[in-house]
């Protein structure tokens, strides 16, 4: 089995690279233009700005202390891919290495002279994960053996000490290499980095020792606090280690985190990591749309975390947290050329924003590029006898003989199509997401409305060629209201459609976004290029007073009835720079509204 | 005169600490406090700090690159106290002076190699100005010749570049050292300060050219941006500078933008800078109240352009505003022993915080102690013949031979009774707030109705001893609702008393803030320590459903109405951490309410 996260125990076995093949359709497309594009986009960008050239011990170094690591995603997401490029970038990685195995490009003359910032596992642990796709797609090389002897020289310097690093990733990486190889000292280690953090193990440091987890031991905490990123590749650590050390009260703990955190602590979309400030998840209830950093990097993150936690639990709010990051953070990142990309993503732009080419920072684009390329490895997965599809886009999925043909439009429309191309026995499970109230599974003379869950479909004496499994999913718009806690998105509502977050955007300030406030009333479908996009009742409410905001009496506004356009919010941006919001002020002027219109 | 700000020219004159002697009441003990206590402590921990021992040559240095300038704050609220602690500490700066003027004790074998974030010049405009304090209290000492010598050399050395510092306050320093000492290159300096930044003058950084207001020339800039305390230093220069010149254009373009900020980027306490990210003022509209920085020494800074723009224009709107930030941010950051500080004043805390009594950081302490040690030459001004008093606090205030004893229980009560001590003439202005619709004004046989603005008395043949003016404005509680393009608080009420802003505070969550709403009634006003509390009519919105927070309907929530107490918002976490919030939603099932009373 070929992907990124085969734990030895859970509820399912992920189905891999080898077993799922995507075909043309929304994940299909983005899966080929990664590959044919942002990968190589990622390539020339590192080069250009000398991250590469690091390896090669040319001066000065340039980029961040972290640098080293977008190389190794680079090389990550060049593996799943199993790409031609890899060869000749692992051979300069591997020549930076030193005989020990350490390699680090900024820290080579001072080695773990800071912990707190100089994310020298953070990178260890990136390459490791290179390593690992390397060795699982391609076997044995000079970019596995690399890895190993980084993990090797982590194991050597700090199975003893009382040490870790400021940028968790690490131990997700040593528990994944101790499942491919079996060496039990990356687990033991892996173990280890995640029962000293928070001892503490750390320096203080000005945003506090809770931006990265130093603050209260693992087991102890409630919810996930400080940068967001860190927060989340370490609870996926916490999950590997739990998984394979058989420690349900540490599974227990880092699930109990993820709800508290899910709950209170995440968007609409998905995003975690309410503030800028720090890129850190905010308060309880601190979910503010327009400052909402949710870093496609920590959306990729809290992906790859319900991920583990699906395979570890069997229970669907993961999948269904997964789909929604995927759909409305994930797919939100990348243009449509594979060579532009929304670091934050934030529910609301009073400014025209758009994607960029790259940052100085650039975390995004590597990141995204190795999870889109193993992105066929998060879709299904065997349970025990039979094949469950978490996800729904088109792909041909082999288990144990079976084969099956996965055709869908989702997730513009509803119906799920699963045809059975070579025969095989088992259930077939297929998701109902937690919105898809009335959805039907259809096979054979069966036809059923199905809750929210898994929905399987069994027969007696096995599938065979042609037969059809089809879910109906009821994918309509429908309006969302927050919690009441929500202070920043009192009385304001959201569209949503299906699987996908909708949003009003605006090129050019026509309509003027601060001004609408919507009626929410039933949405008119139109498909564009595809798409579907809403058309909802709204108004523009008078413009401004221009003195002190603040005044004695709230004047009712006038207003002039609009019909505003909403288009699905990974789709914002596309066209050029553009204000954007999702969270859409409701009319309180309704009354009035209505004699108007 | 003895004062910070002297202009030259204007609508009118401050009065100097000279003229104007705060007697006990409100500002008059809190300025006892800051000369007893808080310049003490300041002096303390800075010695503590390393930051006073970086002169004497003691290494490692310490503290950050601006550290200087908080020793600079306190030599200049020492000199505006005439406190006898000053030549000591004033000897030690004066020391570490060099030979052509430069003093810097981080920079000094680096000289002028960071514009960007270096501080250099801000650390110099800190040092002229606490050289004016002492000029101006005291006349010519070792501390004016070391501020002289280093505006000195700042004019040698930056006359003919294109230079300029990433932190403005030393083009202010230069406007008043002209004023000072009538040395015109100074102002000569700081005109082509204020001119050449935005062409631009410096480097890029993470955060933009606009963090420090190097965007866009100062002349085309519309509105106020990047970090607060940085525009509004240089808004402070720029307004000096204009008047000094008689640029009449200048003076436009700075206006413009400080009323563009204050309609679209001022919270309701006055404070400015929305976002901890940069410390920087937000976007349009963008007003969180729980992440508001709304930082003190922003503060701080808008009432010394507030008021500058005052004596430049006699524009009532900027003494409004100059009171607000007054009592709603300078009297909140202080505890009341003087020794604890608020940095940022938000709206709203969602977890308890308290006050500190120092940070590595720490601006916030030395610039309230320089600011409060002035104040007395912020509240009146002579007005041609006559005497105008912008704040109303006990006081005695003399002017061309006339003397006036203040009396009142401002902020807490409405009446001010000034009494002609020393016979005068002229006109006696009393200014009357913008929410004081139906004020009154009573002196001799006179009594009647007074609009916002300044209320004038004026009589036939002097003033004699004995003689009473009262001015009585209505200080009674107000719900106030905000602009409704502010997303962040939608569906929100506050409670202003006169000047002061209102907060509801929790200790130990009782009550639950998170679950609070409130009916904009009556509130019921009661008298604790000599201040006003207010009993507002709520409700606790039940409860918390605990998982995905965006749901298909909004439920009803069931309601137990509370008395909900407020304090003056300058008095929260007086009494230990506790949670609090200015805006409070309001009750939006008020009918089912009104069924349960």
């Amino acid at each position: 089995m070929i992907g990124p996260v085969l734990p030895s125990s859970g509820v399912s076995t992920p189905l891999g690279l080898d077993a799922v093949r995507p075909a043309p359709g929304f994940w299909g497309d983005r899966i080929g233009l990664n590959r044919e594009v942002t990968l190589a986009h990622c390539r020339e960008r590192m080069e250009r700005e000398g991250w590469i050239a690091n390896f090669r011990g040319e001066l000065p170094r340039r980029g961040r202390e972290s640098s080293d690591a977008e190389v190794y995603k680079l090389l990550e997401g060049l593996a799943w891919a199993d790409h031609p490029a890899l060869p000749e970038l692992a051979g300069v990685v591997a020549r930076a290495q030193e005989a020990d195995g350490y390699l680090n490009t900024r820290w080579k003359h001072a080695r773990y002279t800071d912990f707190e910032w100089g994310c020298e596992l953070y990178c260890h642990g990136h390459l490791i994960q290179a390593g690992i796709a390397r060795l699982r797609t391609h076997g044995e090389d000079e970019l596995t053996q690399v890895a190993r002897r980084a993990a090797d020289h982590v194991c050597d310097r700090f199975m003893d000490t009382a040490e870790t690093c400021g940028h968790p990733v690490v131990e997700t990486a040593l528990v994944e290499l101790y499942r491919a190889t079996g060496v039990e000292r990356y687990l033991e280690m892996a173990r280890r980095f995640v029962e000293r953090r928070g001892l503490p193990a750390l320096g203080d440091v000005e945003f506090g020792r809770g931006h990265f987890q130093d603050d209260v031991p693992v087991r102890r905490a409630s919810v996930f606090r400080g940068h967001a990123v860190r927060a989340l590749y370490l609870a996926c650590g916490v999950v590997d280690v739990a998984v394979e050390t058989g420690d349900a009260g540490l599974l227990e703990a880092v699930e109990a985190q993820w709800a508290a955190t899910v709950a209170r602590r995440t968007h609409l979309t998905g995003g975690m990591g309410s503030r800028h400030f720090g890129e850190s998840f905010g308060e309880d209830f601190e979910l503010p749309p327009d400052r909402a950093h949710a870093e496609t990097c920590a959306g990729i993150a809290s992906f790859m975390l319900a991920h583990r936690l699906l395979l570890a639990t069997g229970d669907v709010r993961h999948a269904d947290l997964a789909e929604r990051t995927l759909y409305n953070v994930l797919a939100t990142s990348p243009a449509p050329d594979g060579e532009s990309f929304f670091a934050a993503n934030p529910l609301q732009a009073r400014t025209p924003a758009e994607r960029a080419p790259w940052s100085a920072a650039a975390c995004c684009p590597g990141n995204l590029a190795r999870t889109f390329a193993a992105l066929p490895a998060y879709l299904a997965a065997a349970d025990g006898a039979g094949v469950r599809i978490h996800h729904h886009t088109p792909a041909e999925i082999r288990h144990a003989g079976l084969v099956l043909k996965v055709e869908t439009g989702y997730p513009w429309s509803g119906r799920v199509a699963v045809t059975v191309a070579e025969r095989g026995t088992g259930p077939i499970a297929l998701r109902v997401p937690s919105w898809a109230v009335g959805a039907t599974l259809s096979y054979g003379e069966t036809r059923r409305v199905v809750a929210p869950g898994y929905a399987v479909a069994e027969v007696d004496g096995g599938w065979r060629p042609g037969d059809v499994i089809t879910l109906d999913l009821p994918v309509v718009s429908r309006w969302t209201v927050p919690d009441a806690r929500i202070d920043a998105l009192r009385g304001s509502v959201a569209v949503e459609r299906g699987p996908l977050v909708y949003c009003a955007e605006s090129a050019g300030d026509d309509p003027p976004l601060a001004r609408v406030v919507v009626r929410p009333d039933a949405a008119v479908e139109h498909v564009v290029d595809g798409a579907v996009e809403l058309d909802v009742k709204a108004a523009l409410i008078s413009g401004a007073p221009t003195g002190w905001p603040y005044t004695a009496e709230m004047e009712t506004p006038d207003e002039e009835p609009i019909t505003l356009r909403l288009v699905a919010y990974h789709r914002w941006g596309e066209h050029g720079p553009a204000t954007m919001r999702v969270w859409l002020p409701v009319d309180t002027a309704r009354s009035r509204y209505l004699e108007e219109v």
